[in-house]
């Protein structure tokens, strides 16, 4: 059978990570993908991960302790456009959108902030290095927010970067699909 | 790098088809595709391969002659919608929409006769095969044929079928993308 969208977002990450790279979770939720990339890092490599919901920090940090990855994760407590501010080459950057699991469904990532920090992302994503933005879309913003990201990636120059949209597209429910943007090696 | 689009359809294709089973190339075209299925099924196994051109089937028995391929191939002067009268159970379809490289541009597949050929083919694929269906659009009827296999697509039924759809989407020139359609396994 056909892997999920997740399981394809994280085979392509893993083919392009290596251990003592840093990497971004710019959409922290649960913590599955810090943890999946802590993991794939290794006591080395360094993992910075955002969120604004300080719900989410508690239960990663729980997470990691609990799994013994945290000495090589950073957790922000902050909108995943400050990674404007982060001074790093990143090897690998993953966005959830849409909201938190299990948490307040009215609190979603905005296409605004969202492009903002899709941009400041591609700016420090190293030559080779990918991106995946997962797109939940089945929230009152979703639609918006799946267009805009959509149409910004439409117009990324195809010298410096690949975006693939990988989609099962006889699904119901609006069923999340995958944006992988690769900067080209140089 | 990603791989194109051409090399994803023969990897879906690979993991699936096992030597000695019976396969299909709906659009022989160059005899590209043919000879990958030849090789990929063995002597055991069986390719039938649908062109509407002489130049096509000629071009491509010679290829296959001078492989040592041509023993289990069956070369088919006909429209891939004479799918439908095909009494087997295949592992493999593939299909490549536009017109033949090097050949007439205006000889082309056309919306009508690919979708009734697109439902033929399902009907005969076995549970757990695959049909992959390469979109070139970039020719005068490309967009109406493109538009009504996708909307065709939607429709399956995600019971009996899971569609991809996989495109690199910041490519100039109407880049081909891809569609395979899986039948899940019973």
């Amino acid at each position: 059978m056909f892997p999920n969208v997740l399981e394809v977002a994280r085979k392509l990450i893993r083919e392009r990570v290596q251990q003592g790279e840093t990497v971004i979770d710019a959409t922290m939720g649960n913590g599955n993908d810090t943890l999946f990339l802590a993991q794939l890092v290794q006591e080395t490599g360094k993992v910075i991960a955002f969120d604004i919901q300080p719900q989410a920090i508690a239960k990663t940090k729980d997470r990691l302790e609990r799994e013994g990855l945290a000495d090589r994760v950073e957790l922000k407590l902050a909108s995943h456009e400050e990674i404007e501010s982060l001074n790093v080459q990143a090897a690998a950057i993953m966005f959830n959108l849409g909201y938190l699991p299990g948490g307040d469904k009215e609190i979603t990532t905005q296409a605004s902030s969202t492009i903002r920090a899709i941009e400041s992302g591609l700016r420090v994503l190293r030559p080779g290095g990918i991106m995946t933005v997962m797109i939940y879309w089945g929230h009152a913003a979703g639609e918006v927010e799946k267009e805009a990201v959509e149409a910004f990636c439409h117009e990324l120059s195809q010298l410096e970067f690949l975006v693939l949209k990988y989609q099962y597209i006889n699904q119901q429910n609006q069923a999340p699909f995958l944006l992988a943007i690769e900067r080209r090696a140089q």
